[in-house]
């Protein structure tokens, strides 16, 4: 330590003293090495000089000290409310749980038989095949030794009529899929949790089943009438061309791939890195285990101290409440994030060697809404530009109309997803999701701007739109609606 | 919107497109602008990735959307906790205040009387200067037409002993302006804000009057005693050589500028911008009434929940109390910071024409505590270094010693300036001080590692041990003592 105190003085001294050295005696001296005996009289005011911060400093400072800052503020902050809560409920956390057997064994019933959709989705497509297979069959004994023509109208409506038959089966099929579990989750399921899982994985397999069934639709029409660049099939599906892929074990490979969209042939890795795999399901273990203590702790005396508020509609209470919710919605919902889209689906996409990892991009740099909706669920997103937008542009809609359809149709899913688990179809989801198409509007011009300030104003819209009044709103709503039917507001506590 | 919609989708399909074009039929044609038909096929997992938080990926993603919600979170719980303030307490702030009409007497009795050891200090400079004159002038008699000689033992001597009666007379009259502005405050203020005000005021005076005398000293002698590049005088100086400066008006513009070092002569700038002036003081003005406000809406309850864990020695209590305070503490700190070292000093120099604002470096990025204390107050650091650290050394110490002495100099002045006040000399300030030293050692390296996380760590061991430990742990215990004087608990409460 002694030397550098010392070095810094002498680096300081040499450079206050540069406009200073006397005149005559050190001239011929490299810069005086020499120092004044007078220790009393440095001229430490030896320039004009701006403070730094003004404006007219000729550099500003770096702030970087403020971020560290901002991160210790946080993690203090926290940890006091850590102690506050600790202080004021002691230990939440219970190891006897309050879920039903009944529950459990409804869910349970519902993950085994809801996948067999996709395996009547399989037969549905099995049978198109043969009949395309029989219309090649027949076309090649008719067209024997002619020259190849152009798709004629009665074929056409031949393929049209078949598909109509396939499509209704489709339709009654993926249908019964989400139905079925739907009503069974309605009215069976009291658990909002095991009734969301079941949900959820409901919406999967329907998702699945549509973009099995359309895929198909479209490489059979391409196999029946082969023809210009217009009719490209991607070159990847060489490796597994139309007929080929109607399989049992393409299904099922399907059926885990951590994707939603069907493609005959996906990028496959070399072989399964178990290392990989058993580090990502002991994140995704870690981070369950993190959500639901941190939910019993945090979140629930929380939203039951909300319910006060709620049933009298004392604004100042709810935004305070919504508030101190956020922070801990947010930090559920990074782990949930993580833990589903990096841990859980990388875990499964290494077991399944699956190729391609893109599950999410960088949404936290979102400087608008639309980059935010288009990169935090890549499964669901390339599902609706491949099945729902694209197809509609490709119809001759508007990219506008088209996304707006898009969000109708995600908000129905959401409302699905929420509503139906939680016993109470609000439309709060719906009209949630409807309202990202204002702020989508609203924030585009902005991630497109020159300057970093529009940026960050729209980085910033997007983060309080999620943070502060998406997550937490909804939260406490749908938690209101239930506690009013069977909770703490409620003497009607049904046994399920 | 409905453009960008598109330029997305096919930017995003001609990548995924890139290796999948059909091959005979695209091969002449610029990459394929004809889209095929078939919408629900494409290619969208066409090559292997992974994800991109994952350790494989090319590149680490930028993160500064989180730096955003870090600010956004901020304020939101800050927000929070003032709803929550407002809930329990309503408005605290209110304009009939508790201070006593006495304290206000004796605090601007001494503001005036004060800044006479100033003057006092002058006068015994003329003395100094009118003996030194005599002095030189005898001697040019009897050195008439002979050369110069280098100074002799007698002359020294004589120097000294003249030098200890002018400094008899300067340790005398400096004591006094400490000591009577001390006792008073201790025995006769007992509003604290009001006391502190009156005993830093005291204190800046009292490093003025030894400024001046050190730096006349040497002037002095260098005067008398002109010699080689040993005993050289910083060239500025020539504007005003020793006995020049020995005016009235020369010392009025020390006792007014925003320094604590005496230099006959200093930088100055052409004119005053008073535009410049008014917005400064506007600033220092609304600043003083923000923390006011904070002040009594905030801390003070904080404050007052404390005394109670604080009165049991009740440890999370303590803490949680701590950790809520340190909030407040920080914004606080800053506002003062900036409302004293920007825009205060700022306007006073610009109305003194000083020219020199360097009155703080960006010690938020300080990555060791001996950067954060040698830019955060660079006046009491010029002093510093000038008047203790530089002659200490001079004088053959090794730079580690002088060190620890300034901080055992500087711990004295923060238990004058806050143990007095407070009317508790406990020596709290006085060891928090001290413990900057080790702090220094253990931060040092830290700073000098050439990777950016060795930096950070310094970094956030400053910011804990400034904002977190420091500040809300002095004032706490500062204000238990206080209280248990004066106010809640204790019912002896004199009169003043």
């Amino acid at each position: 330590m002694a030397t550098d105190v010392s070095t810094i003085i002498a680096t300081d001294t040499a450079q206050v003293k540069a406009p200073v050295t006397v005149p005559s005696q050190t001239e011929q001296k490299p810069k005086s090495k020499v120092r004044s005996k007078y220790r009393h009289v440095a001229a430490l005011h030896a320039t004009t000089r701006p403070s730094c911060l003004s404006h007219e400093s000729p550099e500003t400072p770096s702030f970087l000290g403020f971020r560290n800052l901002m991160v210790l503020t946080i993690i203090v902050m926290n940890l006091r409310l850590v102690i506050e809560n600790a202080k004021k409920y002691g230990l939440l956390i219970t190891l006897t749980s309050n879920i039903h057997a009944v529950d459990v064994r409804w869910g349970a019933l519902l993950y085994v038989l809801t996948p067999i959709h996709l395996f009547a989705a399989y037969l549905i497509e099995r049978v198109a095949m043969e009949h395309a297979k029989g219309a090649v069959g027949r076309r090649k004994k008719s067209d024997a030794g002619m020259k190849k023509s152009p798709e004629t109208e009665n074929e056409l409506k031949d393929f049209l009529n078949t598909w109509w038959y396939i499509a209704v089966a489709h339709t009654v099929n993926a249908t019964l899929a989400l139905g079925i579990t739907s009503a069974v989750v309605w009215f069976c399921i009291r658990n909002p949790g095991i009734g969301m899982v079941s949900e959820l994985h409901a919406i999967i397999v329907w998702l699945k089943t549509c973009s099995y069934a359309f895929t198909n639709r479209d490489l059979r029409h391409a196999m029946l009438h082969p023809g210009g660049p217009e009719s490209a099939i991607p070159l990847i599906y060489g490796n597994c061309p139309y007929p080929k892929n109607i399989t049992l074990s393409n299904l099922c490979y399907f059926w885990w791939a951590p994707t939603l969209v069907y493609q005959p042939y996906y990028p496959r890795t070399e072989k399964i890195r178990w290392g990989f795999f058993f580090k990502r399901l002991g994140e995704t273990a870690a981070l369950c285990t993190f959500i639901w203590l941190t939910c019993a702790q945090y979140a629930e005396p929380l939203l039951r101290n909300s319910l006060e508020g709620m049933a009298v509609f004392d604004l100042p209470s709810i935004a305070e409440r919504l508030m101190k919710l956020s922070t801990i919605s947010l930090i559920v919902w990074l782990a949930g994030f993580f833990a589903v889209f990096q841990s859980f689906l990388n875990a499964l996409a290494e077991i399944m060697r699956f190729g391609d990892r893109e599950f999410y991009g960088p949404w936290w740099n979102s400087t608008s809404l639309k980059m935010y909706w288009s990169t935090w669920n890549k499964p669901v997103y390339h599902f609706m530009r491949r099945h729902v937008y694209s197809p509609l542009v490709g119809r001759g809609w508007s990219s506008g109309a088209a996304s707006i359809w898009v969000f109708v149709f995600s908000g129905f899913l959401h409302e699905l997803a929420v509503g139906i688990p939680s016993h109470s179809l609000l439309g709060v989801a719906f009209l949630g999701m409807m309202a990202q198409l204002p702020l989508i509007f609203a924030t585009e011009p902005l991630s497109r701007m020159g300057d970093v300030g529009g940026k960050v104003i729209g980085n910033c819209i997007f983060w309080i739109n999620f943070v502060f009044v998406g997550q937490p709103l909804a939260a406490m709503i749908y938690f209101f609606s239930w506690q009013a039917k069977y909770g703490l507001l409620s003497e009607n506590r049904p046994n399920p």
